[in-house]
Formats: C-alpha cells, sequence, structure tokens
C-alpha cells in the first residue's frame, strides 16, 4: 500500500470542519414561510446533489473574496454569488458610483440619460453590439433574444445545443418538468456542441424554419466536464446561421466579461447577431443587457416588452464604473492568470494524494471533478470537506474569479485542498 | 356663447409652456444605442398615442412627489416611476435601510437571513400569503403563477380577462405582435370582466382543463375608462373556482399595496390561492413577490425557477422599510383621500370650463378622460397643456398617488388644469 501521506504538506494537520447551527436554524425559519426554504442553486431542489449538511446556508456578511456566514465561518468564496461578484464584494468604486446616483434619482417616471451613458459604453466595449436594451434577468435578454430573431425572420424555431441553460422561463425548460407545457418547448431543437455535421443536417431537415440558435460560448453544462469550442466550430457555424439566414444568439450570461471585455464571441474570433449580458454587468447591482447589431434594431424595436424597473439609474451607474475597472484591471487577463494558478495548485494538491483531479472549461469559470469515481460520490465528499474548512466550491457547477481574489488566497485554498485529500484519503482505505 | 372663461380662477393667466430642447438632444443620442431610444411607456410604441413633443423624454433628479427634467422644468408626477414610487423619490427611512444593508452585503453565493425577514413581514401582512418567493419583475411572479397553476392542477387553460395585463412573457402577448408565436397563447382563454355567466360558461365549455384564471382586482387598462368590480363579483367567481378546481392567481403588481396592504383581494372581500406583487413592494428598490396559500406551496417549491439577482439584500432591506413606513402611514387611506381631493378638483375645474371629465378605477390609481371626445384627441390636447405647466400625466394609462404629494401639490396641480382648460378652450372655438 502507497502511503500518499507522505507527499502532503509536512504543515498539513487538517483543521476541524465549520458547523452550521445558525445556519441551520435560520433555515428552519425559512422554510415555514418560503418554497423550499432557499430556492435556485442553494436550496434543496439542487442541494440533493451535494451533501447538504457540508454547507452553510446563510451569510451574514461579504467583502473581497470572502463572505462570512450566520455562524461566523470565513470562506473564499469561488461561486461569485453564482456570477455577479466579477471585482470583489462591496467593490469601492462601483459601490461610490452606485450611492452618487442613489442621491439624484433611480427608479423615475422617465429614465435618467445614466441610461443612455451605460449604452454608449457597451457599444463601444462589445464589439458585435451596435446598441444595447436593458432588463433585470438574464433570462430576460434570451427571452427577448429569441423573440427578436422570430419577428426578424418570421420563423418559429429555435436551435438548442444539449445542456444548455438559457433561464427559467418555460421555454428554456424541459418537458418533463413540472409547469412546462408541450407548447412551451414545441419549437425547441436539440443538437450536440461540437458535432458541426449534426448541425448542418438539423439547418437541412428544418430548412426555412429556423429563426435562431441560441448557445453559451462554450459548453459549461453542471455534472459534467466542461465542453470548450473546437478549433473553427464557432466559425463554420456562423458561415452555416448566415448561409441559412438564422440569427446566432450567444448566451454570455455567465461567461460575458470573464473571458474578454469585447464578448465571449469576439474571444472565440466570430461574431454573435444577439448577445445576452448579465451577472458581471455592474459587479451584482441588478441589470441585464441585451446586445446586437444594427441590422436587427428594427426588429427588436417592434416587440412590445418591458418592467417595472428596467430603467433603474443606479444599476446603470455602477455597470458604467464595473465595466470601466474591469477594463483598468484588464480582469479576463487576470482572471485567466489566478483560475491557472488555482487550478494548478488544485491538481497538484490531488495528484500528491493519488486522486485524479480534472479541470475543464475556461480557468476563469473552471470546472472540476474527481476523476477517479464516475459517480462523484467521492468529488462530493471532497468538496464537502473544502467547504467545511474555508473554501466555498460547487461540487456540480462551474466556479467564478473575481478581482479581489490574491495568491495568498490561493495559496491557502490549496492547503484547504490538501487537508480535504488527506481527510478523504484516509476515509476510503478500500481505495489505496 | 357661454363665456366659460369667467369660471375660471382669477389669477389664472396660463403660464409659458416647457420647452424640451435638452431632452430632444438627449433623445437623439439614445436613438443611435438603444432601440427605439427609450423603450417602455415613455418610447414611441406607446409615445406615438401621446403629443411626444408635449412630454419631457429624460430626468435629472426626482425627490418626494416631484421629478425635474434635463432642461430644468420641475413636475408633480403623478406617474410616480410607473407605480414603484409609493412614499415619495428619495424616501429617507427606505434608502437609509438599503445603505445600511448595502454596507454589508448585497447580492452573495447564499442569502442574507434579511430575505427571510422580507418573507415573515409578507405573510404578516398579505393576508393570502402563507409564503413569499422573490424575483425581480412583476412578470416573472405571474410566469411563475400560471407554472404553479398547471404544476398544481396537471391542467393547461389559463382564462385571462380582456383588457388584461399581466408583463411581456410571450405568454401574456397577443397573437399578432412581433416576436409572438400561436403556440405561446394557445392555452390562453378570454372573457369579459364582470359578465359572470360568460365565466360560468367558460368553465363549463372547458370543464378539467382550466388550471388557472389570472385578473387584476379590477380592470385597469389603457385608453378606457377603468371598471372595479360589481358588488359581490369576485365573491362569485372565488366560489366557482373552488368548485372547478381552478387556481384563482391575483395580479396585483400594478394595485398592490396601494388599495390594501393586505392584498387587493382583501380590499374587495375575496382570498387569491397565488398574489403577484412588485411595483410598490420597495419605492423602487428592484424586487417583485408570489404569494400563495400553504396548499400551493408543494407546486411552487417544485418548480425550476431562478434568476441572478433574485436573492440580493439590498430590496429585501428597503422592502421591509417600505411596507413598515406604509402601515406606520396607512397610506391606502392616505392615498384614497389624496386621489379623491385631486379627481373631485379636476373635474370641477373641467365643468368649470365647460368640459366633463370622467374619472373611474380607485381614486389611488384613477384614470381620467375629457368625455367630451370619444377619440381622445381633445384629452391628450389637455393633457399635453398640463404637462407643459408641470402636471405629469399620462393621457392613456392610470396614475398613481405617493405618500410624499401634499395638498399644496394637488391645488396647484388644480390650478394647472384650469390654466390647460382655458387654453384647450380658447383653441377650440367651434366647441363653444
Amino acid at each position: 500500500m502507497k502511503d500518499f501521506t507522505m507527499n502532503a504538506p509536512k504543515t498539513a494537520t487538517p483543521a476541524k470542519p465549520y458547523t452550521y447551527e445558525k445556519s441551520q436554524a435560520a433555515f428552519q425559519r425559512a422554510f415555514q414561510v418560503i418554497p423550499s426554504g432557499i430556492y435556485g442553486h442553494q436550496g434543496p431542489s439542487e442541494g440533493c446533489y451535494v451533501p447538504q449538511t457540508a454547507f452553510p446556508l446563510f451569510s451574514s456578511r461579504a467583502e473581497g473574496s470572502y463572505f462570512w456566514d450566520l455562524d461566523g465561518n470565513k470562506f473564499i468564496d469561488y461561486m461569485c454569488g453564482y456570477g455577479p461578484n466579477v471585482l470583489g464584494y462591496l467593490d469601492a468604486d462601483v459601490d461610490a458610483a452606485a450611492r452618487k446616483q442613489a442621491l439624484i434619482e433611480d427608479v423615475v417616471t422617465i429614465p435618467s440619460t445614466v441610461m443612455i451613458d451605460f449604452a454608449e459604453l457597451l457599444v463601444d466595449t462589445v464589439a458585435s453590439a451596435d446598441w444595447a436594451f436593458f432588463a433585470k434577468n438574464g433570462g430576460d435578454t434570451t427571452t427577448l433574444a429569441i423573440m427578436t430573431a422570430r419577428a426578424a425572420t418570421h420563423r418559429k424555431k429555435i436551435v438548442f445545443f444539449n445542456g444548455f441553460y438559457h433561464g427559467a422561463d418555460p421555454w428554456t425548460q424541459k418537458l418533463d418538468y413540472p409547469g412546462v407545457l408541450e407548447e412551451d418547448v414545441a419549437n425547441n431543437l436539440y443538437v450536440d456542441f461540437n458535432d458541426f455535421a449534426a448541425i448542418e443536417k438539423l439547418f437541412s431537415d428544418y430548412r426555412g424554419q429556423i429563426a435562431g440558435l441560441i448557445a453559451q460560448p462554450y459548453m459549461h453544462g453542471n455534472f459534467v466536464d466542461n465542453v470548450v469550442p473546437d478549433e473553427g466550430y464557432w466559425q463554420k457555424v456562423r458561415a452555416l446561421c448566415d448561409a441559412h439566414g438564422v440569427v446566432l444568439i450567444v448566451d454570455d450570461v455567465r461567461a460575458g466579461f470573464r473571458l474578454d471585455l469585447a464578448g465571449s464571441d469576439h474571444y472565440y474570433g466570430f461574431k454573435a447577431d444577439l448577445i445576452c449580458f448579465c451577472k458581471a454587468l455592474a459587479n451584482g447591482y441588478n441589470v441585464s443587457a441585451l446586445c446586437g447589431i444594427a441590422a436587427l434594431k428594427d426588429a427588436v424595436s417592434s416587440i412590445s416588452y418591458t418592467g417595472s424597473y428596467w430603467m433603474s439609474a443606479v444599476p446603470f451607474a455602477a455597470g458604467i464604473a464595473c465595466i470601466n475597472k474591469m477594463k483598468a484591471l484588464d480582469t479576463p487577463t487576470l482572471f485567466r492568470q489566478l483560475g491557472t494558478e488555482l487550478t494548478t495548485g488544485l491538481a497538484a494538491a490531488a495528484a500528491d494524494h493519488g486522486f485524479n483531479l480534472s479541470i475543464s472549461g475556461e480557468p476563469s469559470l473552471f470546472y472540476m471533478r474527481l476523476a477517479d469515481d464516475d459517480s462523484l460520490m467521492l468529488h462530493q465528499e471532497w468538496i464537502a470537506e473544502c467547504v467545511q474548512r474555508g473554501a466555498f466550491f460547487s461540487s456540480h457547477h462551474n466556479h467564478f474569479i473575481n478581482a479581489a481574489l490574491t495568491s495568498a488566497d490561493i495559496a491557502r485554498t490549496v492547503e484547504i485542498a490538501h487537508d480535504a485529500f488527506s481527510i478523504v484519503r484516509a476515509n476510503h482505505p478500500e481505495m489505496s
């Protein structure tokens, strides 16, 4: 039997795991008055996949790359609010811009010109943007995108890549999900990413019926290795869309501004017709944007689409400060460096303990999985040990980097990973 | 010929109308980078109904019951951001609560317990609420409501009242609208409000197929007199829904908290199964809520539904402060008094000039229309003269009252109305 512990750092004495008494008590309160207690990623519907007791449930404050839970435990946060935290929590520059605007006006009967300033900045920044339309959810922009594709082409069908996520509206869901009707998804067509022959066949089979193709810039699905585009794939898809008059929609809600400030289509060397932004747009202030090419401006203008808070000035002011700071820091380069440093360190720690940690996707949005056990149970066990020692990872979702993360945070995270691997190794003598 | 001017106040020398050079210049900038320049109510798609040149297009600041446009013109605002301004712009208490929370955390990977506090407050406040689910748009909650009705009943059809507005999602739109498919509206059934025999027939014709009925508490449509429920109507509809197992959904996005802090269903003496809130929830901070009865908690919990910013703590903190202040001020009673004072004054001013101003709907959300001309052109002309003198009304939409509005504001508004009636009268010698 090989002794893997000899490879672990000499100082590695696994810390006592965090406990979550106050979080659990708060959850009992929440469960009385909120469906599922907590909805979304941290709720039981997803939580059943993770060792729920290993995770904190409620936060008490957040700053920079950290948050603290209700029990006072501190976490280095690699989920970043599932994306919005791009510069660090409580970023001084973004918050100052928001506070300044809040003293002037926010939601008013007629908009502030800060809406124009923000649209101009996006048009200057995003390669495929000739215009910008603002809303609140990422899903508002994906819904408007498919409506625009249909209005422009007078066709019905929308092509999706298997493993997609484009929001929570019924048309983005699956037929067997509660509350979803066959009519909601009747015009959805599905194809595998990176399989160009399959998409050619689909476009041929449904010639003249396909309004749009909607896609994340690369596949960052849950529970599976993330998949980046093959060399030349997007260029071929772009040409095929042009040949068939299909509107190419990039859903950059998750990856947007993390790979390239000019858009993830620009990063991969092609140009979207419509591009959806949300999470990283304003460091957490509530705003989303659909941007697009001039040729689709009349189509989007023809659609009846608005919401109560869509002209809020404070998120626009925050968004301007956020984009300008991302430019000044060159966050895409920084995130690639930090993500590479972290994932290299984690993979090396795994190897030191005789595990194989598979890293996929782009470094700034990396997905990871212990490849020693396809059931992912071993992976979940390791994640649970990391979380309980202060490295907040997800067991099934891609991660996020923010600009407040430091090399010291990464070094500490790798130490925690070592501790967690030691414990998992000790728990599984049968694997040695 | 009767001399109507003799009835006007002696001091009435109509002020020089406002002009909007800076607003118009800003619109030219906006038009370059934003579809339609401005979307929503003030945009050209609705703006074509109003004398566009009579309205300011961009605001420079807002406080209390006023906003100022880019040209420095001051307006007494009866649109209140189309609803969100319920306590007055820059309300000190709500803004202080929001600022305090913003220094702690807003959008974080796991939620703040302020989410629980807000849910508990809504459950305590809203008569039909056993739970609360938070999102960003009113439309997020109407969509979740119909999904919940379908998940709970395993039926497809949704009943709407003709003249409805339930958001901008494709299922809420009309088949001939750009980007809307027949599949989007295939399960919508329509019936006239206050026609109980018609709804009985519909429920009978589609027995066992109707999942839900969605309705505003009364009809506040655009361009038409608003219609309150006939005595006993809602009670009969409630009983019919019970008999047929149909989920009764009240869309209180617009009227919510303005008629009754316990919900507009409570105001009219019935109980909704699901109730949708948004605009008046947090004085403009971006949050919406679906509330409902205990029997539907499992159904809503079963649905996959989330968004990037749905756990933002700042809007929850603002919402708590807003609801507590609305309770302390008893805003529904205040709004009824202020709305009655205003509409009485406006109708009397109209009569003084020989016009018939028809007031409909509830006083806190009154709709008005000059009944002397069914084309509404005369009404639009009068509205334009009011707006250009500082009383910001809509020519086609219901209005809103906020708690910062004073009797002095109302007196000044009635003066403006007199001036505007004088001008309209002078412009139309053929009517005398």
